[in-house]
C-alpha cells in the first residue's frame, strides 16, 4: 500500500502524476524531452537507459514499463532489452550504446562514480557530447523517478499485459498520452 | 574541467542549462514549483532539505548553493543550515522538519529505504500527505541534481560570496531569475 492516498486504478508514478499535477506537469515535459525529443540515439535506446538504470535500483515498475517502451521501438526488441538488463556488456547493441550505459549506470551510483576514462571511452566509441550530456541526464532522472515511485511505495501491476499496453500508448501519443491524462482528469476532478 | 564544453563563466548546473536550454525549461519549473510553489513548508525549509541531501552526497555546488538558498530564508539564518547539515537530530528546527529530513536521507539512499514507521513518524509530528509527497520529491530532485552536476564535473566556485550573490538573486527573482537567464542567453547566441 503506498504511503500516501493515491487513485488505486493509476499505479506507479501515474498515480503520483495525478496526486500533484503541478509537478507533473514539468516532469512529463523534461522525460518527452530527453527521451523523445531530438538526439543521435534513438528512442529505444534512451528508454533502454532508463531501463538498465531502474533495473540497477531495483524500481519494479520503472524497469517493466520503460523495458516495454524500449523493447516497442529498439532494434532486437523485447530479447535486446532483456540481455541488456542482464549484462550490458554482452547485449547485441551497439559500442557507443555500451559505452553510454558504463556512463549511465555509473551516474546511478553517484556523479562522483563517472570517471574520465568512462567518458573518454565513450567518445572513442562515438558519442557526441550532446549524447554524453544527455545519458547522464537521463540517468539522473532516472535516479529521481525510481526514487519517487519506490519512496511512496506505489503500487506496481504483476501482468506484462499492462506494461505492454502502456507502450502502445506512449508511442502512440508520447508521455503526454500517459502522464497528460492523468493530469488532465486530475484537474477535471 | 568538466566532462562536456560549457561556459566557463557558468558554475554547477547553470552551465548545464545553458549546454542544453530543452531540458533548463522543465527543470526550472520543476524546482520553481516544487520549492517556492504553495506548500505548507517554507521555502527556507525545502531548500534546507535540498542542501543536506546534497550535503549527503557529497555534491559540493548543490550543498553550497542550496545551503545559501535556505539561509537566506529560514528561521535562524546560517546557523540552522550549519547545524542541519552537520546533524539534523540535534539541529534547532521544529520536529515536522526533522522527521521529513529523516524521510528525505531515507529516500537519498533509495526508495525502498522509506519505511512505513518513517511516514508514520512524519504524520505524528504533523506533516500531511502533500508534505511527505513533496519531501519525497524534493529528495528525489536532488538525487538527479547532484548526479547532474557532479556526473558531468562541472566547476564550483570557491567563495562564498558567489553563493551568497546567487542567494539575493533566487529571492528577488525566483529560479527563472537563474536558470532563465542562462536560458536566454544560450537561446540568443
Amino acid at each position: 500500500m503506498s504511503h500516501i492516498t493515491v487513485d488505486p486504478t493509476k499505479p506507479g508514478i501515474i498515480g503520483l502524476f495525478a496526486f500533484r499535477p503541478e509537478t507533473a506537469k514539468p516532469l512529463g515535459e523534461l522525460v518527452e524531452t530527453l527521451l523523445r525529443g531530438p538526439s543521435s540515439l534513438t528512442t529505444g535506446e534512451r528508454e533502454l537507459i532508463g531501463a538498465v538504470v531502474s533495473k540497477e535500483n531495483d524500481c519494479y515498475f520503472c524497469a517493466e514499463a520503460h523495458g516495454a517502451f524500449s523493447a516497442a521501438q529498439i532494434e532486437g526488441g523485447a530479447e535486446t532489452v532483456a540481455a541488456a538488463k542482464k549484462d550490458i556488456t554482452s547485449a547485441p547493441i551497439s559500442d557507443k550504446l555500451r559505452a553510454l550505459l558504463k556512463v549511465a549506470l555509473a551516474t546511478r551510483e553517484s556523479g562522483h562514480s563517472v570517471t574520465s576514462a568512462l567518458i573518454d571511452n565513450a567518445k572513442a566509441a562515438g558519442a557526441s557530447e550532446a549524447d554524453i550530456h544527455d545519458t547522464v541526464l537521463i540517468a539522473s532522472l532516472f535516479s529521481l523517478f525510481n526514487r519517487y515511485v519506490d519512496g511512496l511505495a506505489t503500487d506496481a501491476p504483476d501482468q506484462p499485459e499492462w506494461y505492454a499496453g502502456a507502450a502502445q500508448a506512449l508511442v502512440a501519443g508520447g508521455y503526454a498520452a500517459i502522464s497528460g491524462a492523468a493530469q488532465a482528469e486530475a484537474q477535471a476532478a
